[in-house]
């Protein structure tokens, strides 16, 4: 059965309690998980899951970065959106955007690798393999 | 050599801006964590890890508690000190008191039990090792 | 308007990988993430929230408990079946269910209170507000 | 009383079981927590808080990124070093280097802003207070 690419997964969020802080805001490093709740899920969409159960294979983050310009509160809702940037030969790169409505929240960058993941040992980058790499595909289009 | 068996761990902690929420205290998720990094280091203090790389034994937690005396706040120093209360032949129950000087903020309760742990089968409750048993001791005298 | 009160809420959720640990399963503090989530749902199903800005009351939490059945794992999908099984004067007490299908995962309680909440001042128990007991009503029937 | 402006906070930390996941390793949002620790000690180093109640002030983090060299386990030791790498008008940016023992396990950035912190009002930015910024100086010398 052949399945088209992605280059891109949408979802909304409400923000929780425990993600919050005391300056009344969501912490910044919940931003990081948004993304990835993100990035899992459009493994979902393309048919897949980031997580390989004895395939030998794993995608740790090798780069994440976010540039805040508005807070979030509790309970606001919010959307995420993913797009695939660049698909490299063992590396995946995505940007985020957050918004509330009209309200541009925050920009991020993730990278993944491909490597090798056995017990004890090190991990070690490898070619992505092309059941996986041909799920994706690089957005094109308005930029992030 | 031989070691003196141990039942009781006391270490201090101050407070993440991370474990703070929007009502400006410590998020009550906290605490379990809290408790944790104490029977942790009780499990260092007696010479072994909660983890044991490769001998298929794990200790999942089967029942966690707290009731919650007063709050605490970012960078707030607090003491937590856990206690053995009781070694079953496949549990070990803990009981935990948080205190800022003389104010106690909270009382928890943890047992966690031995079981074989192996990948893609269900967890098994099997009889405490001798060896693991021997390093830890119910504490006597004042109650928590 | 009239609203009528509730007893209850159930939720569905998907196990996110930031809340696994590397025992493979969902860190045991996670589960009281989930039962305050279904909580504050719940609030919000009887039209209102669990944080009222500016009206210096506050609600924390004064017990949490879970009894934990089975282990959770990445991706998966369960269900939270959170119940009211009594309204104080100044508290009220819930139950919580987590099931996988038909497996009973984990069985939580959570009590809360109703307090003054202001800047530098200690929290005080006070009556919850009758416009708000009014919105909750005891949970009947099959017990958790 | 005068006092020395700082350039940098050195800390040790060790890996808690709820920091990691199910691939065994620091959840890679981790890192962000571990910079902001080492931030908010840097600030009680210079004999300050992050957090002045009652002052109007907040420091909310404008830009945070990490590049992932190594993963982190369970129990490892480790060390932060936080150096200020920039301060403007309203702004103070910093560099992160986390290592264990000779190993460079990852390298971060911060950027954190001054702003009024009211109420129901949006974050404005604001000059950084001379009292705060001559509390701390640019780290000369070797790059992180």
């Amino acid at each position: 059965m052949s399945r088209e690419p992605l280059s891109e997964y949408r979802g909304t969020r409400r923000v929780q309690f425990y993600e919050t802080d005391a300056a009344g805001i969501v912490h910044f490093s919940w931003y990081f998980r948004y993304m990835e709740e993100a990035e899992h899920a459009l493994w979902r969409a393309v048919g897949l899951s980031v997580v390989q159960q004895g395939s030998g294979i794993g995608w740790p983050r090798v780069a994440a970065s976010f540039d805040y310009h508005q807070p979030l509160r509790f309970e606001e809702e919010f959307e995420v959106w993913l797009r695939v940037l660049a698909i490299g030969t063992k590396t995946i790169r995505f940007g985020c955007l957050l918004t509330r409505g009209e309200t541009r929240i925050a920009t991020g960058g993730l990278t993944i690798a491909c490597v090798t993941h056995r017990p004890d040992e090190p991990l070690k980058a490898i070619p992505i393999p092309p059941d996986v790499a041909s799920r994706f595909q690089v957005a094109s289009g308005v930029d992030l």
